[in-house]
């Protein structure tokens, strides 16, 4: 067994609505950027991993493990398709990483991809309802900004949290994809903005809502000892966690908190060796800006109930005491499902380098990323870092 | 690192149309009988991975890894979908092995399901064409019988097999199927009858066609030290590998032949330490007839073009040198894609256990199981055995 695991490289394509690129070009291009990123020729990487939602409803394509190594160049090695709903791109990574792990291999890569925009928006609302529980939420009539407006009511109603605290997350994941040559949307937006756009599902309105993206990412992912022997800037996944919970949220005995990010997130930090203080920036899951109020107390970063007031007084912003979501985060950089958990390592690697441009985070040491499935049916972790002096 | 992985427990539905059954009972059902199997209480459980091809297309249903662990009492517990098309359940079975490698876990679930029959059946043929190249073969008109005719046709040719060497494969699975009480098929068919029926795809005939099956298969992994304290008989994953070809088949350099089975099959040999003569008995994925030919020249029971005669000489037969597909195969037992993998090994441990019943193959020492996704796009091979004197 490795003792630990590297990445070494990273890709990522434009986010956006890419008429002129395809499910199959996307992935190319990620995959190429990373393995270019890792200074490999290629032919090294023993398993390729490719974290997608639903490419299936999407486009009409499953298998799409041999599709991707087929285009990629990389025929013949074992390639598997890993999907959690938007929770895909994370647990790609982390079936990688166990991959190298296991012993059985020194070179892997993980990518994540997501074509959406192929499809007519309500199509796609249907298909993201595929996160859902079919039979008991989506029969009845729920869509995800159905399921995200309850919590958001319910947050609202237990803790006291207002729609301008709310409203914040979107200004301020606007504020850094503003910094993000990659990020769908390069522009502020006001509080105003925010608080008066267009409703969808009360209290949420459009601004609130991470829009539906086309994009790719990838990453290369090396055993310690070649990580050292090639690579002079390892980032070392320090921990890999992963926590489900039902699927339905009506099933969950609270609809204010996301129990399997607290789960998650505590095993990572075990296994880390860290407390939630130890971490620098986080990128986390915010499909709708509820999302991330609600990952920022699951994760300790504050406590239960708090998010909205600590996100008010710019504690996650770019120069507060815990920037999340320096990429932009699912509102601003955009949301291609499955590519999204890779995006975020993609941002972390980046910070923890340096290379974060406009948007870096001063002493970046320790980066957390949080990816979440369905309305909180799987959450996935990785605690990353360079070398720690 | 474990230095090895065991099978400790299996379970798997009845394969066949069941109205009454949902994909959330299936994949229940045999995951419980898997546990039950195991003796275990279930909660030492550190991870699930369920192989599902095509959850989206067939109900609407993504993001099943976790639906799976809520509805089989595993919540919490990290879960993962795997999907490389028919090759989903073989992959699970993989990932879960690498899983229990990386030393990060003791005990793992593996499980594959697939509900085919709440859609109409053409639109279980669109569906199932994801597993091939939407934007080359499935925009063209292509399906999985035919593509899978072009390869027979192109057989012929080469190697001069005859449609009564390809119908004696169904003969055949349907013998070994009368004898497995949970088979979709449990009757006999003549010879007669598999060169009369129905055309489908020329040269291929309604019976040399798997069905559209409902149906789940689970089984339970150990590590080593794990799996000697609580079992008498482990049948051990003496190895597990998994190559891609391209996903279109025309762009192979022989149609004629399956050359990721080919490469899988080399890994998995030199890992285990055996040649093929080796092997007492093998499932291999005859989706297809003509598959099953293909797959026994690709694993070397026989040589290349040589399939057709081997099966006539009745050499694959339960009382043959090298017994094939001894549950009935995807023809005879039926085909829930993502099942299909699993309920190979359940069926290879069944073996190994001595306890196959009527259809127990004498001197089951070696087995092998073959799963292949689309027309030969991945392939996936688990060599297992129980201890060796």
């Amino acid at each position: 067994m490795t003792s630990r695991v590297a990445i070494i490289g990273t890709g990522i394509t434009e986010f956006g609505e890419l008429w002129d690129e395809s499910f199959r070009s996307l992935i190319t291009k990620a995959g190429t950027e990373a393995i270019n990123d890792s200074r490999l020729e290629g032919d090294e990487i023993e398993a390729l991993y490719v974290g997608s939602m639903s490419p299936g409803l999407f486009s009409g394509q499953e298998h799409v493990s041999s599709l991707v190594a087929d285009h990629a160049g990389l025929k013949g090695v074992p390639a598997t398709r890993v999907e959690a709903a938007c929770s895909s791109g994370a647990l790609a990574l982390r079936e990688a990483y166990l991959s190298i792990k296991s012993g059985e291999m020194d070179y892997v890569i993980a990518g994540g991809v997501e074509k959406m925009t192929d499809i007519p928006s309500n199509s796609a609302t249907v298909a993201l309802m595929g996160a859902g529980d079919q039979e008991w939420e989506a029969f009845k009539g729920a869509t995800f900004p159905g399921l995200y407006a309850l919590m958001a009511t319910r947050h609202m109603y237990e803790y006291g949290t207002t729609l301008e605290q709310i409203s914040q997350v979107s200004v301020k994941s606007h504020e850094n994809a503003a910094l993000n040559p990659k990020a769908q949307f390069r522009f502020k937006v006001s509080l105003e903005d925010v608080m008066n756009s267009t409703p969808v599902a009360d209290p949420l309105r459009l601004l609130h809502c991470s829009p539906i993206t086309d994009g790719a990412a990838a990453v290369v992912l090396a055993s310690e000892e070649k990580a050292r022997e090639i690579c002079d800037n390892p980032i070392w996944i320090n921990a890999s966690s992963c926590s489900t919970d039902t699927i339905a949220l009506h099933d969950r005995e609270y609809v204010s908190r996301t129990d399997a990010a607290t789960r998650a997130a505590g095993k990572a930090y075990r296994r880390a060796g860290i407390k939630p203080q130890d971490v620098d920036f986080a990128e986390v899951h915010d499909c709708f800006s509820i999302a991330e109020i609600m990952a920022i107390e699951s994760l300790g970063f504050c406590k239960l109930g708090e998010g909205g007031r600590f996100t008010e007084e710019g504690e996650t912003s770019l120069s507060g005491s815990i920037p999340i979501n320096t990429s932009g985060g699912l509102k601003g950089k955009g949301h291609p499902v499955g590519a999204t958990g890779i995006a975020q390592a993609v941002e972390a690697v980046a910070q923890l380098r340096g290379e974060a441009g406009k948007r870096q985070v001063e002493k970046a040491k320790i980066g957390l990323t949080h990816n979440v499935g369905g309305s909180g049916g799987t959450c996935v972790i990785h605690i990353l870092s360079g070398d720690l002096k």
